[in-house]
This record gives C-alpha cells, structure tokens and sequence, in this order.
C-alpha cells in the first residue's frame, strides 16, 4: 500500500457531496476571457441565470444572488428575518443544521432548539408541539438534505406545521436543492438557501436564497445591521431591467452556472430528480450487498449522498485514507461525532451510473485491503442490476 | 458607424479598473478539474497562498479570506469594529468612499463625515482637524485608490494623523492594493480590505481583509451580529495547521488566485509599483496630447485608472457606447455624479505597454468619429514616448 504521497499517475475522482465534479463545458466556459459584470454581452447571462433559477426552486420568487458560499446565503437568512432578542425555531440534527443555531446565536436571537439527534428525520409533529409549547416563534429553521448525515428531512411537513402555528419556514437546501425533490412554492416554504458547489454543477462561491414577497416584507420592515447580505437591496436590483448586480458580480461563476443551469433545464427538473433517486437506490442496494448498514433511518428521499455505516473491524479514517492514496478517490467519511464512522458516497449533480460504480468498486477494494471480508464486485453488481432494471438512459460521466 | 449589435468579429478588449483581464494561466487554472476544498492537494494550493498574500499587502498580518467581493471585504471590516452608536469617522470622496457611509449608516453607527467634493484628494489636516472637533472617534476609514475618480488618497497620512487621535484606521483597497504604493505595517494601517478582481489579476469573488492584531483584539472584545465575515472564526480556521477555510471554500477562484500571486511574486512588488506608475504615466501623457485635461487633482501617484475629462463637444456616453460597438473596447465612463463626464482608461492588473496604445488608439478613432477634432496616433505617439524614454522592458500583454 502507498503512503500519504500521492501518486500522480492516479486518475483523481471527487466523490465528495460538495465541492461536485463539474460537467466540461462549465469547467471551459470559465477559461473564456473575463467580462465586465455591467458589459451587455455578461448582463445577457446573468438575466438568464435569474430567469433560469426559479424553475429549479419550483417557485416563482426572485432567486437572489450574492457572490458568497452557502453559509453565506444563510447568514442572509438570519440577518434579514430575524432582530436580536425575536423567538425563533431551529431544528438541527447534523452539522449543518446545527450552522442555524450557530447563526442565530451570533445574531442574539432567542432560539427554541430542537435537536433530536444527528440519526433522526425530524418530527414534525415534535415541531408542532415546540410551537405550541413556545408560542411567539415566527420564523421556523431547518434542512432539506443534512449532508453530515445523508438523511433527507421532510420539509413539506414541517413548513405545514409552521404555517399553522403562522410562522415562515427557512429551509437550508445547500446540498438538496436540484438533487432531493423540493417543491418551494407547492410546499409553502418561504426561503430555501443554496450554494453553487453541490447539484447545480457550478463551483463554490454562489449564495442564493428564494425569498417569498411575504418573507422579503418582514426584511423590510426590520432593517438595519445588514448590507452585503441585504435581500431588498440586492431584489431591488435584480428587479431593473435589465437586472443589475448590486456589487461586482463573480462573472466567471455566473457564467458556469449559466452553462449548469441550461443542463439541468434540458434535462428536466422531474428527470434530474428521477436521476437522482436512480443512483441512491443504487449505491443503497450496492452498500446493502456489501452487508454494510446505511446509517439512521435514511428513506426512499435520500438521494443526494448515503451515508454507510463502516464495520468495526476497519478504522474509518483509514477507509477515507485508502480511497485517496490508493485509487485517487476523494470521499468524505464522518464529521464531528460521526468521525471515523461513517462513509459517505454522494450522487449530488453531475453524476451517472458510472460514477457509482466506481465509489462501490474503490470501497469494495479498500476493505478488502483493510483486512474486512468482502466478495469483490458484490455490491457494484447489486447496483448495476438496479441500473438494468430501471430500464432507461441512466447517463454517466 | 454600427449600431448596438455587436459585431462578432470584433476582438473584445476588456479595459475595465475591474473585472481587470486574466493572465491566460489564471484562466486555464480554473478550468482544470474541481478539488475537494479539505483535498490535501487543494490544502496546499490554499496554504500557499495565505503564505503569500502579506507580501502584496506589505503586512506580517493574517489576510483573512473570504468568499465575496471586496464589498462584503469593507462589510466585515464594519461589522467587527464598530458597534451600534459607536462613533467612527468616514472619508468619502467619491462612490467607494460613499460605501463606507452607507455601510456605516446601516450598522446604525454615529458617522463623522467627511465628504470633501468628488475631485479632491482627501487632505489629512481636514482629517486631523475633524478628529479634533469630534473627540471619542475609535476607527477612521478612507479609500486609497478610488476608482470613481481616478484619484489615490494618502492613506498613509491619514493613518499617522488617525494614529495621533488614537483611532485604527480601516482603508478600503479594493482597487488599489498591488497598483498603487501600499505599505500597510510601515504607514501604520490597521485594516486593509480588497477584492481579488482588480490588481489581483484575479475573478471577482474573493474578498481579503489584511487586520492588525490590535483590531483583531478589538472585533473580538465585542462580539456578535455577525457571522460569516467574523474575523475571529476565520482568522482561528486559518491557523490552523495546516489551514482549514471555515465554510466551503471557493476553490477555483483560490486556484486562480494562486497562480496571480506566483506571477506578483516573480514579478516583484516594486516592479509591480513600478509598471503601474509607468503605466499610468504613459496614459496621462497620451491624454494631454490629445489636448484632454485629468479629472480633479491627480498626482503622480493615480497609477489605478486615468480618469479623463470629454470635451464639451461629445456625449460622454456615446464615447463610451463607440468605444464598444465599433472597436469592442470595454471601457468605464463615469458613475453617479461623473456620469457622461469622463472616460477612466484603467492600467490595473495585467496590462502592459500596448494595453495603453489600444486605449488611446481606440479614444483618438472613436473622438475623430463623434466630431472632436483630433490628430490620430498623436496621443499613441506620446504614449509611446515614455515607453522609449523608459528604456526598460514593459511588458505586454
């Protein structure tokens, strides 16, 4: 086996739920000369990447967009509905729902935390009794897919129950949105955040968050200790025609995500789901094959990364390590209490049959060199029989 | 003369102080392959180029990066020194100097302003003599290169008179930082903040604050309503060993970013000084031959962007929209106040010799075309003068 030097011969694979690999043309488009962001020639594209947007929401708000990660894009969130001192919601059962309450401490809000474990889909029916049980919460937080967990949460359910109790649903979808079916308007969420870097197949450093006009309303009504991240200044230029970034617009990402985005419109936004689904229940049948248990209580939803509980005769660090530095697969095992864990294989974007495979086979083989028993080719073949019986065109990288 | 529709034939020359052309390594670098951002290869990438930044800012400082423009830079540089009813100075001689008052304005602080008029150099007795009149000022903030006007401040007078009253001094160098002269620890300057877009060489995208370990010290004993531009959590991820980005980072535009400093550092910062002075010296000498005047009172430090006054006898934007259409020249008139004014001829970045010859050679065609009596290549000639007279290699793009 090989040390930590990596062998320069190997063909590198990002399998990681974010940063995703990215499709060639966006990757080009990106060595083309730089525009001027108030040029005609780039305020063309970036009209047709705020046009564009919506339909992968599922909604008919403005998508606003600031050059920014994610957690960017969530910061928006938090900054613009909620004043220091305000009762609000937050579900956290990962790491990434745990960023909310990192947000809305530092912003002094007066949080009711629900946290019931990082193995748990939230409840929504513990959401409702929160609400009721702490009335006065008028924003509720929370996450559509909990990448550190690979668990899909019902966000339908839980922007139901808080429109019952009359709060605004904030769904973090940073890994989710394009991947895990979410239909914001159908489904009454007012604000889905996402970044650039996970199923929209552009690279990190766009922020967008949907916000619903009664979501921008309450922005506007408590302004102050935002700028950057203000939702009505950056709506409010968005709005001229033609659209006009507030500040310097990352060209070169706008300009990916251009590219992207007319992908995945051709594509279909219900066959990019389809996709989706196809290549978790895959990777679920090929972990399954393996004897390997999928970890919490992941559904038929999780379909933007699984999450596989590693055995304990192998250290999961060195399950990661051996992916790399022996077959040039970069994967991510767990965070935070899940180090040493887990595995996580993601299908998050720009991924196809082969893909899959490929992750099965590197896991497959990196057991095997770790001492744990396995039948080699057992779990890709599990997964390409998932592959033949779906019947269709499954794409591939 | 064309009309608006580009012509596709036409070579597009970007001459804009930012988004500012790429070096082709740059470009090419972001099209190879995404990486992991916690990839030790991508580790490496992100670690040299911490290493490197200092040197551009003439700082032992931390630069602490952030996925942003340099607006969201200026924004962390508010929300970590200043508090609700604080009391700070601003100087604001144009429309980047105003950013810190809208900045300011929205974190609700009790602003001294110092709003000089658009065509002045902000003179550091003004600044002295305001201090003096408002006692309790704990933070000044300035612009050194402001790109509306073409003019550079001397920032660094300002931060000795800044220091005099106690105060930090924050200086927006968004524009400026790697064009004109900047010594940020020998003249004293606390905060450095700066976009990638400009000098950099770099897209837009990333944000850099360059903070002394006295503000440092200062955002961290009041803490508090902010989050993803807090400096504590990324200066405590950066030092790490090796350094982690605290959220996702932006991995392409850090690429690109280190391959720019790599050229810098080859290059040498005083070179780098040296090109954009004779530059900018070219393209003043080119103007003045055309019988054109510089806007306001620049100096011989203005090596950013050349603003020139239009004669009264062509529409400013017309210049502008000829300039485009019929040489496919992006060039900036002027913004808010200066709008139809002037023409700013930008040398900030990658540009060289006859970067500046297309410069001229496209005003002097494109006077000639709208009726102002002109002598071609009268302006190019006097460019090309200080080239010769310069008697060393200049470079080219």
């Amino acid at each position: 086996m090989s040390g930590t030097v990596p062998n320069p011969f190997i063909k590198k694979i990002l399998a990681t739920a974010g940063p995703t690999p990215l499709p060639p043309r966006v990757s080009s488009v990106m060595a083309e000369p730089v525009m001027y962001h108030r040029d005609p020639a780039f305020v063309e594209v970036y009209e047709r990447v705020l046009q564009q947007l919506p339909e992968v929401f599922q909604t008919e708000n403005d998508v606003l967009l600031f050059a920014s990660t994610g957690s960017g894009a969530m910061e928006s969130a938090v900054m613009n509905l909620v004043r220091p001192g305000q009762r609000v919601l937050a579900c956290a059962a990962g790491k990434f729902g745990e960023r909310w309450l990192q947000l809305l401490d530092a912003q002094c809000a007066e949080v009711v935390r629900h946290e019931p474990g990082w193995r748990k889909r939230i409840d929504p029916e513990d959401v409702d009794r929160l609400l009721t049980e702490n009335p006065g919460c008028e924003v509720v937080f929370a996450t559509l897919s909990e990448t550190s967990t690979g668990i899909v949460h019902d966000v339908r359910a839980i922007a139901e129950v808080a429109e019952k109790h009359g709060a605004l649903t904030v769904v973090d979808a940073v890994s989710g949105l394009g991947a895990a079916e979410m239909r914001q308007d159908d489904w009454g969420i007012d604000v889905v955040a996402t970044g650039s870097q996970k199923a929209l197949m552009t690279p990190p450093g766009i922020g967008l968050a949907s916000v619903s006009e009664r979501a921008l309303a309450r922005a506007e009504s408590q302004p102050g200790g935002r700028y950057y991240f203000d939702w009505g200044r950056t709506a409010k230029a968005q709005r001229k025609s033609p659209p006009a970034s507030p500040f310097t617009a990352p060209v070169t990402l706008i300009s990916a995500l251009d590219v992207a985005l007319e992908m995945i419109h051709t594509e279909g936004i219900d066959n990019v789901f389809a996709r989706h689904a196809l290549l978790a229940k895959a990777t679920r049948a090929g972990a399954s094959a393996l004897g390997l248990s999928l970890y919490g209580d992941p559904d038929e939803r999780s379909n933007v990364v699984t999450a596989i509980e590693l055995p304990g005769d192998v250290d999961g660090g060195a399950v990661v390590r051996n992916l790399r530095d022996r077959f040039g697969i970069t994967a991510n095992g767990g965070q935070d209490e899940l180090k040493g864990k887990i595995l996580r294989i993601a299908h998050c974007g720009y991924f196809g049959a082969f893909d899959i495979v490929t992750s099965l086979s590197g896991l497959e083989m990196t057991l095997s060199e770790l001492g744990h028993p396995v039948q080699l080719g057992a779990g890709v073949g599990a997964a390409q029989q998932v592959f033949v019986d779906a019947g269709s065109a499954v794409g591939s990288s």
